[in-house]
């Protein structure tokens, strides 16, 4: 979804890249430390980051948009209360253990808010918690709260890019993403995601921040806009997590002649954001980016694009830069036969790197067609798996994003006149190791 | 979903229980053959197996259930045509091509049913062709009517095994089920599988046949039925197919005194097809079995239990015999919220191999839980992968099915009385493998 295409060499060019757009918008300060405990429920000991983020004077302007699973996290049951709240006066994340449908969860949420409020000398009811990770764990509050004044201690008010990295899970690098304003004043954002990601109204853990004097109206008003185009849209294995934030908040330290122009920032910071999630995803080698369009309504479109990345044998396809094109229309079918989408089958079209490939019913295929599908695939190969010395445990070949292409797919439906763009990922022996024991 | 548990030690063993069990029913015949080709698409060959199922007598007695997909294959278009007919002399399946959205498939298939119609000394119209395989690519018709002659040469009414070989495509053994009625007569059926399996009102390729004399429309009802509670609650990987066809045919030759016998007979062969459907499928090292109760109704049962065996997330966990539980519950609670499906999750509760992990939106976990719930999965396992000599290319360890036990799932919703249990499996190094590149 960005509109200028980034590409790094190597890791060192990536931090520098980040480092540089990591400052901090006026009126925030941050810090993080970390922990080792024991959880309740293993045996096995963890390490745990902490991140603050503190504004120089509470603030009435911020907006937030929660996950609609059905088995919300205590930090997201306590958020939405937080959100009819008059003040915001810190975020406190922290990583390893997402604090959801745990016995006594939202209680000890609030003793730690209690214990930064205090810190901070402010309400803990000004605290707004952020948890990821393992489900079901408890938080170990007291080694939480002992890690808390090391935090505090490290505040600095120059970057977010440590808090950046010490959000992150299973992240293979951190994400962060910024618009500097014409009128002065910026937005930054960071995010952290990687798997259980298909949002729903709201995603991962993504925190912008921004300087500019806007209403909270205003902006909840505008993250409303900005996340329907840009989170709502990707989808990295289709699992809704129990944890999704999105959080925008402004030190409202910077005057604005030109709201439009926050607006447009803030939509341009979570579309990147986005895009970023997915690159990052477990075991991504390949974005998919789907563009649906002629659709009867932007909600049929995604859910078309949807149908398409979400389909596991087409993304085991891809990654094996395989173009079985017969995978995408049989996606493509699925959906539309089981739901009863409105369209006409024999209208609609669909292409590869701007190659038609299906019309009318009926493949156009050919061995000259199939070979420049195959090097379109591998164009936008992030990395290539390679045998693990233990033959089992396949590890990410990079550590950094190393370009923005994507297999590029395009249909058109002649239904209508909606469209919607979704990214999407290929499924990979990676994301298989990844996941078959997140925990230990 | 068999009612008694198989076990097998080898695949000498398993063989021989499926040669016992293949009788054919009176009045049928059965014959196969094979052909070498070079596909128009690509130019690497293949090499196609010819199955034929015929009737000693055209019947009326025949009843078939077709994929949703909005792109069925030609066999599906031409198949729906056929349940118009008044007579039906035989059956046509091939394997590696499916003759889905190929030029002209529709042409082809004719042309290929009216050769075996002339072999049979019958209309071309009384032949259901059926295909699986390859989307996309076109039927090597001239190739295909050269082999039908060995096919029709081979011809015998002793054992349907031949025929599920041959219809095999990435299956890892043939699958047979069979019920012998108390009135006399027999009820025997074949399923090919292992992937693109979410059935929607139908799936896969599956032929039933029985003897008994039946009507065509109680046979149509007795189909309908079955299927419902079969076929339709399993997926290995949500992927449904274009080509899905359950095929029931009665030669009429044994009067039957016992219409609900029969009824009970199709019921039992399609669910334990459904269930070897699943167990052999794409890379599965283990069945999941999720009984959804206390449910509002049927429908919400099933897509309640879909939404957790496909789930991405908990299939790797499961498959690294993790009892991840987290991702369970994140499963159901997608479902529910993005749904909005009528239930309260505070009622909700889940329980694995018996033992309650979950209720009151809280979890219920402790090591020796953990250690019990270990114990259970790594007794569910069909077989552990084993690192290849490549590094890369990974095989299933089995060609045969050691077990029928399942990781045993049940969610109590306390929101009415319908129930559905759903079939479905973890996801593993070896389906990555089997589809990065599945037409090489």
């Amino acid at each position: 979804m960005p509109t200028t295409q980034l590409s790094f060499q190597s890791r060192a060019e990536h931090r520098d890249w980040l480092s540089r757009n990591a400052a901090l918008p006026r009126g925030f300060r941050v810090g993080t430390s970390s922990l080792t405990f024991v959880p309740v429920e293993a045996p096995k000991p963890g390490r745990m980051n902490l991140s603050l983020i503190a504004l120089d004077r509470p603030t009435d302007a911020f907006a937030a948009k929660f996950t609609r699973n059905a088995f919300p996290g205590a930090p997201i049951l306590i958020g939405r209360q937080r959100l009819q709240g008059a003040a915001l006066s810190a975020v406190l994340v922290n990583n390893k253990i997402s604090n959801v449908c745990a016995p006594g969860g939202v209680e000890t949420a609030e003793q730690i808010c209690g214990e930064v409020g205090r810190l901070l000398g402010r309400p803990g009811a000004e605290v707004f918690p952020s948890s990821t990770g393992v489900i079901g764990w408890r938080l170990p509050a007291d080694a939480m709260v002992a890690a808390l004044p090391a935090a505090v201690a490290s505040f600095q008010s120059q970057s977010i890019l440590p808090v950046a990295e010490a959000i992150m899970t299973t992240d293979l690098y951190p994400k962060i993403r910024r618009v500097e304003l014409p009128g002065g004043g910026s937005i930054v954002g960071i995010a952290k995601g990687a798997g259980m990601i298909e949002p729903n109204l709201a995603t991962m853990l993504v925190f912008i921040l921004t300087d500019v004097q806007v209403s909270r109206a205003e902006l909840r008003a505008t993250l409303d806009e900005a996340v329907d185009g840009s989170f709502q849209d990707i989808s990295i294995d289709s699992d809704t997590s129990v944890s999704d934030t999105v959080l925008l908040a402004s030190s409202n330290v910077v005057a604005t002649p030109d709201l439009a122009a926050f607006r447009a920032g803030v939509r341009q910071v979570c579309r990147a954001l986005a895009g970023d999630v997915v690159r990052n995803g477990e075991g991504v080698h390949h974005v998919i980016r789907v563009l649906v369009k002629g659709a009867p309504s932007r909600q049929i479109a995604r859910e078309l694009g949807k149908a398409v990345v979400n389909s596991p044998l087409f993304q085991c396809a891809v990654n094996g830069n395989d173009p079985n094109v017969g995978r995408l229309v049989c996606a493509l079918g699925k959906e539309i036969g089981i739901r009863g989408t409105p369209v006409d089958p024999s209208k609609i079209s669909m292409s590869i790197a701007g190659e038609c490939i299906f019309s009318q019913c009926t493949m156009r295929l050919s061995p000259a067609v199939e070979e420049r599908l195959v090097a379109h695939l591998k164009g936008a190969e992030l990395y290539a798996s390679v045998p693990p010395p233990d033959g089992m445990t396949f590890k990410p070949g990079i550590d950094y994003p190393k370009h923005e292409r994507c297999v590029e797919i395009e249909v058109s439906l002649e239904a209508g006149s909606a469209s919607c763009e979704v990214l999407g990922t290929d499924r990979s022996h990676e994301y298989i190791t990844e996941n078959a024991d997140y925990r230990s």
